[in-house]
């Protein structure tokens, strides 16, 4: 899954390429400008593509994570929208390159939108289509587990937990409208 | 809605800024790197955000394009979602930039993957809150039409005429998965 870490977002200034923040002449909003060479950088949200994936025991796929942002945490099989592929592709890359796992897409689970760090997140629902798993670069090890010993306290970013319980709640449904975000938890009462 | 044209989609190469295509050392494939500084512009899919908004009589809103690619063509309120905002919020932001809409989301309509040009298109469906409409700089005009009135021949993009039938197809239905792409035509049958 994606850069959520709070402390993960605010790397230090480069020091080439576009880097000040500036209204540029006809837009009416700031962009990021190279002081070099005035090239501007179109800075866009980003898709995030991935999967709950099960396997033929109701077993759920988890990644722990081998790189920061929550290295050590446990997460969907999930990343960056690469380039000329569509979702559904992008999500069964992740799997592979994550989890050595090919997946059978069935359904959209969830779009979680996270404007704060300017992220769309797609995450389907999928099974296990090969009985092969390998940990890739970028995951320390990858397991499957059943529902009770999911390891909710080591989970790396709210969203694993909203899609697994999403997941739960279309247990042996389709056609429905994908989940979203959950309401922000009311304080003061 | 989004630069679909072939036409457009080869402007001429940049003089400044990330401009050639090699690998970086340690990266796995290809990336827009500048040759000036070594900035490398990561490149990853953009998201269009749009809406199918009809009125209290039931009709269509849309936008005859004052811009290229299209221009004079018809198309939904649509574009290009901005760095910290929603899906839903793009979608009515664009109503009103393009339209001059007030608009009420209401369901997830549809996602269009169009992997050629690294584009995934989610259009809501929406009702008119206000009466007022007016065209935006990106209009030459903006108009209300009933469905036998669209003008079927002078719509801008293939995703248009597809979310219009998504919106038939749905309604009066709630709590649906968003259509897709409509598989291509089969050829010499
Ligand atoms: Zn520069
Ligand atoms: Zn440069």
């Amino acid at each position: 899954m994606p850069p959520v870490d709070p402390a993960a977002l605010s790397p230090p200034p480069p020091s080439i390429g576009p880097r000040v923040r500036t209204v540029p002449p006809g837009e009416d909003r700031e962009r990021l400008v190279c002081p070099d060479c005035s090239y501007i950088a179109y800075e866009n949200p980003k898709i995030v593509v991935g999967a709950v994936v099960t396997d033929n025991l109701g077993r759920f796929l988890l990644c722990r994570r081998a790189i920061p942002p929550r290295r050590g945490f446990w997460t969907l099989p999930a990343g960056y929208m690469e380039l000329n592929e569509t979702t559904e592709q992008g999500a069964a890359r992740e799997a592979m390159e994550e989890a050595g796992a090919h997946i059978a897409i069935d359904a959209l689970l969830a779009i979680y939108n996270i404007p704060r760090i300017s992220q769309v997140q797609m995450i389907y629902r999928a099974t296990l289509a090969g009985p092969t798993l390998a940990a890739g670069t970028e995951s320390l090890e990858v397991a499957l587990f059943d529902w009770k010993d999911i390891p909710w306290d080591e989970l790396a970013f709210p969203s694993v937990v909203w899609a697994l319980h999403e997941w739960r709640t279309r247990a042996g449904q389709t056609g429905f409208a994908p989940g979203t975000n959950p309401p922000p938890p009311v304080e003061g009462l």
